[in-house]
């Protein structure tokens, strides 16, 4: 079967389309059609190789909506016809501790949808049956697909640090991932900070969820929080005064990050000890976990402020994002 | 009412006889005879003037054991006669939240037993009523004082990070504290495995429970482990490689410290991302898990193992310390 795509060929070049023929399915495999699928910050470092581990040609694309088209012998939970969403993780071997503990993102040999495979910027994509989480009724396929990758990174980490409704939090960086964190901790009943140092932003971020918008590079408006946060969520992927933030938790708060910033984090072992601090991590979620999120979502009518591109505009979609013009996440519609 | 003491004058000073008048009794105040008194390494932190918060002359002491002799008006749970600790914390005041919530050591406004005031290097103390802790039946009197900072400090991390009797876990620093944790982490049903640069204590470490004895100065010895300990607890307060030590740790795994290093820890983000592991820190538990601590060494019979001194060879006891030759925890006795 020939998938129609749009790949890099070189580091940092720009898409181009891109054809390739899928091998026979595999027993565990299904092939997704394509409808939607999100452009996610994580598309534009492994176009530009920034982590090493870019095999050309690269066709990006891993917050996939579509529809099943065909499954192999041994596929259980999805069928043909049956709507799915496809994020960043397209296969686990399924039977590790983590893969049976429910945790298959944490598995040591899962398989990434755009690191040496094929991605969903096509109209076509193949992955594990598990990685195929089934929609449920009523969601707007149009929006879904950033909760595939951004949405889950954001969510899991609530459900890790068990953020209970009458919590205040923090969130660090409302873009992409920020944004989504801001409409899931509203639905949650949490009263929420956001960090951001961007004034543009500020009444979208009001309009979102935010009870307040606390400019992050102004140190004094820091300080009426201090000791009051019990939970902050850290969405950026740079070097920040780790200190001050710890400062803002409450005794016994958490400080989560998924934003990988390259320095090592400077990390006071006091200021952890005299409020029983943390300071946490994590990747995206578990497949069971996702599909939870989906629920919460379609309930509450979540979803990420979208700007909707022509799959076939796929350059101008990632100019859109890498100028930093992007509010607050792109889709591309096949 | 006279109060015969040892004190320190000055910075670093061996410790002399020292007496000291008590003010009348507040109303939430209990006296206490001084039965034992432990010594802790904060003890010549605060004699050394480590932290720069040390009044003259200072009464170190604060892993008290004794009999309350004298109670204020308002004293709630202790009466005349009942045996009781007293550790770190003297007192707290009983109305901010933490407090409210039963976390009276993680109050702002808690006082330390050898902070501007007087410890238990001495024949009486006094404290809040609140942290004069009931101590259980058929417990060893000669044996707990060390229980009430020490012990308590590695117990809390224990039950913060949830700790399972099915877990692997790690203590790094077999010392006074260390030594207490292998006992509890063993009582817990936990497989223990001890980190420790002396092989002169290997075999004693053993003994108190250790499933396995790794020498922390050779990395090859940490090898085998490399995803395995589900909790590693830190009681070392010098700068450790880290990173090879959260490798250590399972996916979910915790890494606390207890060890009030000086330098940032410096923490790879994506080192706690990619496995959802967590860095924390905590100071010594609440009164109310203290008491509870107390019920579970009586009813395992854990304690640490002690060297008793006579109070009045108090400096011969500092010396032994000091020279770092105590195995594992020194206890004066009036």
């Amino acid at each position: 079967m020939k998938v129609n795509a749009y790949a890099a060929t070189t580091q940092n070049a720009p898409l181009t389309p891109y054809s390739y023929n899928l091998e026979a399915l595999g027993s565990e495999e299904v092939d997704i059609n394509v409808s939607y699928c999100g452009i996610c910050h994580s598309d534009l470092s492994m176009i530009n190789n920034d982590w090493g581990m870019t095999q050309y040609p690269i066709i990006p694309g891993h917050e996939i909506i579509g529809e099943v088209i065909a499954i192999g012998q041994g596929v259980k939970n999805v069928s043909v016809g049956d709507k799915v969403g496809l994020g960043w993780m397209s296969a686990s071997c399924m039977s590790c501790d983590q893969c049976m503990d429910g945790e298959h993102h944490l598995c040591p040999k899962s398989e990434a949808t755009i690191v040496g495979r094929h991605g969903g910027f096509a109209d076509k994509v193949r992955s594990h049956w598990s990685c195929a989480i089934p929609l449920p009724e009523g969601i707007d396929l149009s929006k879904a697909g950033p909760l595939l990758c951004g949405g889950i990174t954001v969510f899991n980490p609530i459900i890790l640090a068990g953020v209970k409704p009458t919590d205040k939090v923090g969130v660090i960086g409302i873009g992409g991932l920020g944004h989504m964190a801001l409409k899931f901790l509203k639905h949650w009943g949490c009263e929420v900070f956001a960090f951001s140092s961007n004034p543009s932003k500020k009444q979208a971020i009001l309009d979102m969820g935010a009870s307040q918008v606390i400019d992050s590079t102004n140190a004094k408006e820091l300080e009426p929080i201090t000791g009051k946060l019990n939970f902050i969520l850290n969405t950026t992927n740079v070097a920040l005064d780790w200190n001050s933030y710890l400062s803002a938790l409450a005794p016994k708060g958490k400080f989560h990050t998924v934003g990988a910033v390259l320095e090592p984090m400077e990390i006071p072992a006091f200021s952890l000890i005299m409020g029983e601090k943390s300071v946490g991590g994590s990747p995206i979620g578990s497949p069971a976990l996702t599909k939870t999120m989906l629920e919460f979502c379609v309930r509450h009518h979540i979803y990420p402020e979208v700007e909707e591109f022509p799959m076939k505009n796929v350059n101008e979609a990632l100019e859109h994002l890498e100028s930093g013009k992007a509010r607050f996440r792109i889709v591309l519609k096949n």
